[in-house]
């Protein structure tokens, strides 16, 4: 029968309350391009480590949903082309097929929670798709935290996604955003969006309470953290802009639907502010990291916080 | 850590399996002007007093969900301007930043519901809202009913909203909906609308039955109780119509669009109404207060009822 | 109060872990025309029976939910006219009522989990219907399979309806979707349709296990088995196009819209391929009961099955 691979290190900090901070494996697998991403993966979690916070990368490894990688499973998601990208709903079907994938905010935020983890940092989330009304094209991230009590520390979503129709479900679906030290939504790879957010937070500490409270309502819900990029390493606002409008347009000339359009924007994307965004992309998510190590930290310390809590058991 | 503060006077009504209808904050700090709305919350819990029911309004008072204000509360929440409105996703945030806020309906249920509390009187539910397929707005009210056991006895939800699409959502959500004395789903400032409801319940014994027979069955939904403004207190019909065409027909104009347009549209409805809408809206809550108190009384004599159930604890 | 009442036979191979497979009663009372209805109905049950699997036909009968309806209830459910169609919450409803009505894929699929049953074998699943984002309308079987415990064997869903919206809103909802030896998504009267299945099980052993590691990890989702009918028994390709084009368009004529489509579509199908759509969907149904049967054995047989796992508690 499945059980969860946790990794020794994993299992003391959780088991000792102390810090510990999921990492995602679909960044390193699909979000960058080897060998950088072996690279900056081990670079995550050493600023984890110089925090006092143990690192847990997630992934399915050989049917098995492993909790704080080693180096050797590290380097095989890094390195193994086309490797597989699992959401919550494949984990069991990967699980009984022994098979070997990366887990997507959604599974990964999951796993962590069943672990016992309580905060997880990422780079973007899921969210809706552009022309949603037409192709009903949501990712599964927004239900899963809508359901899954993590602290999700990101830098919004991405602007191929429709920002503000990503924000409106999170609010249908009744998961806590907060900004970090910022009202204003960011925009991954720019530091602000149009967009409001409801709740800034400026304190790692005022975070760790949300999460306590929100446990103490018996809410299952996620939080998530908006962290947005310093506007130093963001991408040029003019360069951003000129590039999405280009890729939208191109991909309604050759008549994209559907999945076919998000890969499309992104590569074309990538392409053409060259290497540009990919460098933000890197500083975005070591920006998070460092974000969800303090909230750990504030969270091993919380009067409420892991000590009181046992891993999610459903 | 957070505790629900529940008055004296409704602990011990909820221990006892006495009736305890709850009631919401925003209607009195949002939905009508002072010095009414301090007269009419008041006026509600009289109403339900004379019933031998105990009133429980609920609001988040310096960080507490707060569940039976007093009257220093209940004024405060009334008089306070620009006082925070707090879905079920802003509690943990508010309670942690240690604010003062009214709640809405998602954000009621879900502490009354915590409290043990089992029926609830407001006027109307969110809902969908007209563009959602352009904005994606949808209250979290829906969402929160699906998994939240009370019931909600309501007037339908406001004609600015997209009435189809709402009840397909509570379709969808699997809530249950039940015609209070009709089979016709009422529009809250009119008695009826278009729309058909599938159950009608003329007996509150018979609500009280299907309150014990969902949780018999381990569903985690809300009841909505659809009731109809007596029609002697409806809105004139023509006179609804035509301000609703026109605030609409002005918000287009206007290029209104997401968050903009619902309260644009309500302003416009009540200052063309002039008082009528007002006085309409006052007689909607009335009514529903007393047929929750009639269903608040049933379920505390059905064999299934309170004695037998415990605080929602998720 | 509201009890399950399970037949004998059920019972007592629920609790000895021998395998069992449930079956709805929309089909009889409403997808199929008398007397055909019952004799499909007696026979899906002997097709069971030959496989050494105990058949549970769900219905609600006189406000009992009964699990393994016996002849004279069969034959009630398959002759009343005009019998009340019931999804989940609409039987508390009916319950409390006293009401006799013929279960959906959402509510049998709850039942027969409520009775500890882990397998059910239906024709089509309700989905996303033509026109959402005009109507908002899709079925409750979709959320109610995101939070139900049960392995569904379905062809896919009608081509009435929005196919490749109804996928996106299962991967939103993370519910697992399984090809039966297939990586085509089936299209209820035709094998295939163009969409694709990203997990292909080719084993009865297979499908047990992803059941028994969903469990493992905490998932409440139903597991979505894809069949599809033997081309050898499929609609004429052509045949189903012409006559769904025409369908569309005089839906369109008349000015069809909201719960008015369905209906018509479905008419106008049915009489237009004269009697070639029955008999499809037949040889769907059972082609989807034989498969239901190898994994119902299978999940006997598991290691982490049925004997393992205690009916659903909620
Ligand atoms: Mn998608
Ligand atoms: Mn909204
Ligand atoms: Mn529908």
């Amino acid at each position: 029968m499945l059980k969860l691979v946790v990794a020794d290190e994993v299992r003391a900090a959780v088991e000792a309350g102390r810090p510990v901070v999921a990492l995602e494996s679909t960044l390193i697998a699909h979000g960058l391009p080897r060998p950088r991403n072996l690279e900056v993966a081990a670079d995550l979690e050493t600023l984890l480590r110089d925090r006092g916070v143990t690192p847990a990368t997630i992934a399915m490894i050989d049917g098995a949903p492993t909790i704080g990688l080693d180096a050797i499973e590290l380097t095989r998601i890094a390195n193994t082309p086309n490797v597989a990208k699992l959401s919550v709903r494949d984990l069991p079907v990967a699980s009984a097929l022994g098979r070997t994938g990366a887990t997507t905010v959604a599974s990964t935020s999951l796993l962590a929670a069943r672990a016992g983890i309580s905060v997880f940092a990422t780079g973007g989330l899921g969210g809706v798709h552009r022309g949603w009304a037409d192709s009903a094209d949501e990712s599964a991230d927004l239900v899963t935290l809508a359901g899954t009590p993590i602290t999700v520390v990101c830098a919004g979503v991405k602007s191929i996604l429709d920002v503000g129709a990503t924000l409106e479900r999170l609010e249908t679906l009744g998961v806590p955003l907060l900004g970090w030290r910022t009202s204003t939504f960011p925009g991954f790879y720019l530091s602000r969006t149009e967009f409001v957010v409801d709740w800034r937070v400026d304190a790692a500490a005022d975070v760790a309470t949300v999460m306590a409270d929100a446990r103490a309502l018996g809410l299952r819900a996620a939080v998530v953290v908006a962290n947005p990029v310093p506007e130093a390493d963001q991408l040029d606002q003019e360069l951003h802009d000129r590039v999405l409008d280009e890729a939208l347009t191109q991909a309604a000339r050759r008549g994209l639907r559907g999945k076919a359009v998000t890969p499309f924007l992104l590569a074309t994307f990538h392409r053409e502010t060259a290497g540009a965004s990919l460098e933000t992309n890197i500083a975005v998510v070591r920006n998070n990291v460092t974000v969800a190590a303090d909230i750990a930290v504030a969270w091993s310390a919380h009067p409420t916080g892991p000590d009181q809590t046992s891993p999610d058991q459903t």
